[in-house]
């Protein structure tokens, strides 16, 4: 309690695709300061680094200095719990096709304080387990929807790392086998990832565009700048093409998590990130899908849930808590 | 100590789709005395039961009467843990469309004494755990190859339960998607085991004899005699077309381990059961497909691995282990 009382913070990373948010944190899971940065536009991890620092150091000189921070905590894609590493990041441009050490990189320029790194959606699953939808359930699984998809997945109330901290890419499942696949980011082809992320969902937008002549409020927009958003905002209109979209995407989903059954039975699967705010336009179809695909030893039994937290703090926090609890 | 000395016998019962063996086993893994009746042609669970309980008595009085034995564990498709239920196994006549409380009826008629109950291929994992090709390892897969395709997940050091004892269902992922795939046992289309299966195997053979002219040996019987052992004989002969038909069920199983490791990332896949006597017809396929598919980061990384144990001891001293533990 005294060394707590000494240093009573953590800093929470979330490291997505798109933005890279900090978090200083309490014990309690109260946020004291916070920042962010874009995560890409940097070609070295030398460079993401640095800007991180750079932005680190107001928000750490608030709450009283690097004396007051007792650990770090980053959630990545592709981070390896193990070594503390980013392992081919599709989606990051500075680390897509090498390995990233990135735990001890923060380390060496923090004072030598502790890092720890996971799955960025394992670290959302910690969230989830701590503050969120998971509380109290041993076995589940968090679906993160963001510029990938991502998962964290809890056994027998422990996070999967697997022998290699790896574990929990379940946005790598192959959803459709051969030469109709999709190219995903992983450089291989028919990923549920290609079809169920922000840019996938993109992707079957402009797909049914050209494929059909029927209106829509997307045709108002040049096909190539149409993003996941926008179909969000159409099909909350009511818009019939964005709602057969949501539709795909559900059906993607809800068969995924069919097969995903068979490998954990979870209690429960819990969806994150900005898609899930279309509430029952997606979920409805990932249940429907879910229901007519499922062994029948598993049929009604696992709950669909949206993330009762908010998107951006959840992975903070889940990410603050791989920091409170390294040694 | 002393209990043990009184009681010294487990009973396992490996329930196949096709046999069911008994083994009376020690403290050490020694199996006393053993028998096996054939799981089929039974209309009810009553009449399976009790076709058990007349095969289990001699060998109960060889090793000195129900007074020596503590309890018994049994491995069987489709069961729970948690209930010690076979639910819905689509192999087993008296259990295709109903839940049967296998562990409570067997423990009635053994005087009361203690029954645990688990997945066929759980049992396995346990037993290539504690004397197999598994020992000291933390996460890995065991994937049985019999009447059925059925797994054991072991993550963490635990074997995966799921939030009501049914994880490790891998025989019904959905590999074919659509129309075009197999009708499954399970009552869906496409699942692995329609594929992989003794049964899929032999299917496979017949469809690629009636869609080519090629010459094999399989063309001296007719069709629908044709069995998975049969196929065996024949690429062991170095027939083309048997040879073909591993090709073809060993890419399927390399694709599904693909994604397997997608979820648990484990250091190895084991084989277990009849078709992994045919040694690298089938070990080499699986191997080339799974690192022509699967994900980057996990390349190069799982062991592929038969068992090291005899099949049907195996299965039964898994069995027998579930006995022990139980409380």
């Amino acid at each position: 309690m005294e060394q707590q009382a000494i240093k009573p913070y953590v800093i929470g990373l979330d490291l997505g695709g798109t933005n890279s948010v900090f978090g200083i944190v309490d014990a309690r899971g109260d946020i004291k300061a916070t920042t962010a940065i874009k995560t890409g536009g940097h070609a070295t991890a030398e460079s993401y680094v640095n800007a991180c620092i750079e932005a680190l150091q107001p928000i750490i000189e608030q709450v009283g200095g690097l004396d007051k921070i007792k650990a770090m905590g980053i959630g990545a894609p592709n981070g390896n719990y193990y070594k503390g590493t980013i392992e081919f990041a599709p989606n990051l441009p500075w680390a897509h096709d090498c390995i990233v050490p990135l735990a001890q990189m923060f380390s060496e320029r923090l004072g030598g304080i502790p890092v720890g790194l996971t799955n960025d959606a394992n670290a959302a699953a910690v969230g989830e387990m701590v503050y969120g939808a998971a509380r109290g359930m041993k076995d589940f699984i968090v679906i993160t929807l963001g510029t990938g998809v991502g998962s964290g997945i809890v056994a027998n109330g422990q996070l999967l790392y697997g022998h290699d901290g790896f574990a929990g890419e379940l946005g790598h499942v192959t959803m459709v086998r051969g030469a109709e696949g999709r190219p995903c980011g992983c450089g291989r082809t028919g990923c549920l990832e290609a079809y169920c992320s922000a840019t996938g969902v993109a992707r079957t937008a402009r797909e049914l565009l050209e494929k059909t002549t029927r209106p829509s409020l997307l045709r108002d927009m040049k096909p190539e700048d149409i993003t996941s958003l926008d179909v969000s905002i159409a099909a909350e209109k009511g818009d019939e093409l964005a709602l057969e979209i949501y539709n795909f995407t559900g059906k993607m989903l809800g068969e995924a998590c069919a097969d995903f059954a068979a490998f954990s039975s979870p209690e429960a699967f819990i969806f994150f990130g900005g898609m899930t705010k279309a509430g029952e336009l997606i979920m409805k179809p990932i249940r429907e899908a879910y229901d007519a695909h499922v062994m029948k030893p598993f049929r009604g039994k696992a709950q669909f849930l949206v993330s009762g937290l908010d998107g951006a703090s959840a992975a903070v926090l889940g990410a603050s808590a791989i920091g409170w609890e390294i040694k």
